[in-house]
């Protein structure tokens, strides 16, 4: 555990600040800005233990910074019921999936068995700045007990630890520091904000109004990335979602998407206006639709005890018939859309009218719409068609009150090979690090914990490729796309919203490249900020 | 159907072979191979049909040419017992497995109703030179019948007919015309390769020495790709390999390898001999351990149902702990053999010692060792010590007596980028075309037919990706990858293995960035020797 290095942070970074007034000892806003490091920052931000715990059960990967503990439970409604009788609770599963959000917004902490740095558990967790160990694949986690490799036996109720940063997995509980963050930070990073300013921004992976209000007071300069799916998710919302999938005529399909319609916009309307005045990029619906279906192993199994009801079989042949041996590489983000345009312009009226909502009281929405999964230009021509037209339909004579562009994230390597194509359809580009990783390397984010771990143990990788750019493979696909863009369109507006938007190695990779800005989870935005004025100084 | 143009293949090979010879109306050969087309060959060579069948049931992609007729069959096992009855089948499935290859050695054409150019069943079909229709989405195929998009319902026993140039589905029967290749054609790919000599070689992706003697019948170079899976999947070693998965101590893992050992050799052995004096392309263990497995879903519907024994229970168990969400991004070719380094060390040793068996039977066995699915040259440097040290133990002082190689399959678009590091350590490059094009664009190619369906349809693709190269992204990778490789190494032995090595526009591209050679099935070399030959012509 990093327990002793928690203090220096803090301390740190007050000396630094006090130094810099200090005409005794003066220290230039420059110097301190190159003496914090980036890690510095994420111990100010995050619990640190004050005193050991017991056991070191298991080693995973330190997926979402920061200490917990708690009791383990391995269900995330058990992790409702006990947060409800007053406990502490580590959400324990082999991997999450949206059904566990629930669980991991009561929990202290998550701990799966496998997954890596960009599984759901991890991605999820760093947005909440949840601590969160992933990959952990020693341990055997079953439905109310986890074994680790020695054969210890954790039940529900028994304390366990977890830190987030190095990845260990512990019997029996620490005392967490208080972690107040010291105002000293706010300074020193509105020097390091002076530093960046025109040359690389720092705005926010966030879905809701609540993050994007975080977001906002951690200091990112809007949302780079606003992942729809999360809005269909919720209780309310799946049966219409399972509703469209079902339907099996126009009208059924277009009677679900309007009642979506409706929740969309109340959404949007949220999120702009936690955002007012900064670029909000929505991204339109991306995961595949048997996401929002039961699995359908467990439906056969179902079926086979003869559990099996009318709605039950009618689930079952819609997720067989949305099955996909490899989901990643399957119908999703514009793909889906093809499938079924309905989707993308609901989705679109949607987010214009809440813009106009926002504008008749008296807000400035800056709307950013962001096609996912595009490989080709005629895909993003196709997209751009259906969001022009949604828009049009909305806004009718009010066309020039909007601030609205169309852009494509650059997440295929074919897409990234032909930026110099897609700049003729697109407003901006915006690099989506996650799926460009997967596909460059052929690793599913979800499988490779296993793999991860023997690649590191012997030198394959000099580091998991999820949590720091591979600069040789991936980057260079990155440095391609960049450049053919810019040899077209010079001006053309670069992000980049996959997870290593909050890396600082990756930071820097992205400044040398002439990104303009980078997008991450809000907790780690202020990392992200001081980590982008060191590029810039070059430290 | 295209009935029509049948015999103008045959009769045009025949006609420009004659006036070639004919002084009172002279062809140079040169004309005479830029008047025949790729697509005259294949004509020559794949049965057309006589007389047009019924209704059309359905169009699919016309995934491995010819036309075939017979009656429906729904099962692998149903079309063997058919067979021996006497009828002629059609096997129909949903898609295949390596679990339906009896009943495709026996059927007179396969059919499924998803899958793209590169799933299984297209691969496996243009392999054997049996007719094919993948993805023919618009059926429903169930356990003993399809039905159509119309609501006709085909049974067991009933006619149909499928056309695996135009994808086209009828029923009834039709007459097949005798398809007997005329003299000619040996002529004018003789003319072929003198034009291509030197220039661009034409091996065959070959996995048994049948295939091999077929390939060499055919004009074939060499293997190409001579893919090692196939070996594992026979009645008598499937039942070792998951004895090698099951083991739960190094000592069971090791006995169940030297039984695989022994068959290997003895396969390495025929398919050398086969191709004696020519290289020899032997890729090592490529796909994901749970193919090996029974499915967890219907491993689990047994469980439910009470019917699951032992043996079953541990079955499941193992093919639970290798269950991969996106396994085409899982644990497969080098990284299974970095989990499991015993694996290729035996493949290894297996075929250097059936080289030595060659040798010592006089024979000239030329030995092209290939890693697959590398991503770093950490990885190929890692697997090239495997393979060095395996032959140095099996060939002692015999080392100088065996010309072999050792190199890398380029299949991951990072393999691609990063062609300048990975030639250090690699004596060749082979692309692996099929699995680049699934990555650079993100399409699953079993998967990919449902999509394929919508996106030529508007226009949003030219062509399918697996059957003809993407040039600006899939070939763009192939282009950096040669540049870079040949910037180090300007020596170095190129090829193409994956199925656009069959393809003729895809060959001339080949041809434009400066590859070797290109590989494809046997069935298919005739049309990649004319189709070089006319790539170095310009034609």
């Amino acid at each position: 555990m990093t327990a002793t290095l928690g203090p220096r942070g803090a301390a740190l970074v007050r000396d630094v600040v006090a130094r810099a007034d200090d005409p005794a000892d003066p220290m230039s806003r420059t110097d301190a800005l190159i003496v914090v490091t980036p890690a510095d920052v994420e111990l100010v931000l995050h619990p640190q233990a004050g005193s050991a715990a017991g056991e070191v059960l298991a080693v995973g990967i330190g997926a979402s910074p920061g200490v917990a503990s708690g009791v383990a439970v391995f269900d995330s409604w058990r992790a409702l019921d006990l947060v409800d009788e007053g406990a502490r609770v580590i959400l324990v599963r082999p991997e999450t999936s949206p059904a566990d959000e629930p669980g991991m917004a009561v929990a202290e902490g998550v701990l799966t068995s496998s997954g890596g740095l960009a599984s759901h558990a991890a991605v999820v967790a760093r947005g909440r700045g949840l601590p969160a160990v992933c990959g952990a694949d020693s341990l055997q986690i079953g439905a109310d007990s986890l074994t680790t490799a020695t054969g210890l036996v954790i039940r529900e109720g028994d304390a366990i630890s977890i830190d987030g940063s190095s990845g260990e997995v512990l019997s029996g509980l620490v005392t967490v520091d208080d972690h107040e963050v010291p105002a000293e930070l706010d300074v020193l990073l509105g020097w390091a904000d002076e530093v960046r300013a025109g040359a690389l921004a720092v705005r926010a992976n966030a879905d809701t109004a609540v993050d994007a209000a975080l977001a906002r007071a951690f200091g990112a300069e809007g949302i780079g990335l606003c992942r729809t799916e999360h809005m269909f998710l919720g209780a309310d919302r799946l049966p219409l979602v399972q509703q469209m999938i079902l339907a099996d005529t126009p009208e059924g399909e277009a009677a679900a998407l309007a009642e979506l319609h409706v929740v969309q916009r109340a959404d949007f309307e949220a999120v702009l206006e936690a955002m007012d005045g900064l670029p909000v990029t929505v991204r339109l619906l991306d995961p595949p639709l048997h996401e929002f279906l039961p699995d359908v192993g467990d439906l056969e199994v179902a079926g086979a005890r003869g559990e099996l009801d009318a709605a039950g079989a009618e689930l079952l042949a819609a997720a067989r018939r949305w099955h996909e041996h490899n989901p990643m590489l399957g119908v999703r983000g514009v793909r889906l859309a093809v499938l079924k345009p309905g989707l993308y312009r609901m989705q679109v009226r949607a987010l214009v009218e809440a813009a106009l909502l926002r504008i008749d009281a008296g807000g400035t929405p800056r709307v950013q719409v962001m096609i996912p999964l595009v490989s080709t230009a005629a895909e993003l021509a196709l997209a751009r068609g259906w969001v022009t037209d949604a828009a049009a339909e909305v806004l009718g004579p009010r066309a020039g009150e909007l601030d609205l562009r169309i852009g494509a994230m650059v997440e295929t390597p074919r897409a990234s090979l032909c930026t110099g194509e897609l700049v003729d359809v697109a407003d901006f580009l915006s690099f989506g690090t996650n799926d460009l990783t997967q596909m460059t390397f052929g690793f599913s984010r979800d499988d490779v914990g296993r793999l991860l771990d023997a690649y590191l143990g012997q030198g394959l990788l000099a580091a998991d490729p999820f949590g720091t750019l591979d600069v040789d493979g991936v980057g260079e696909l990155v440095r391609l796309g960049v450049e053919r863009a810019r040899d077209r369109r010079p001006d053309l507006e670069i992000g980049v919203c996959g997870e290593h938007g909050g890396d600082p190695d990756s930071i820097a990779f992205f400044r040398a490249v002439g990104v303009d800005y980078v997008s991450c989870s809000p907790f780690r935005v202020p990392v992200a900020r001081l980590a982008a004025a060191r590029a810039v100084l070059g430290a």
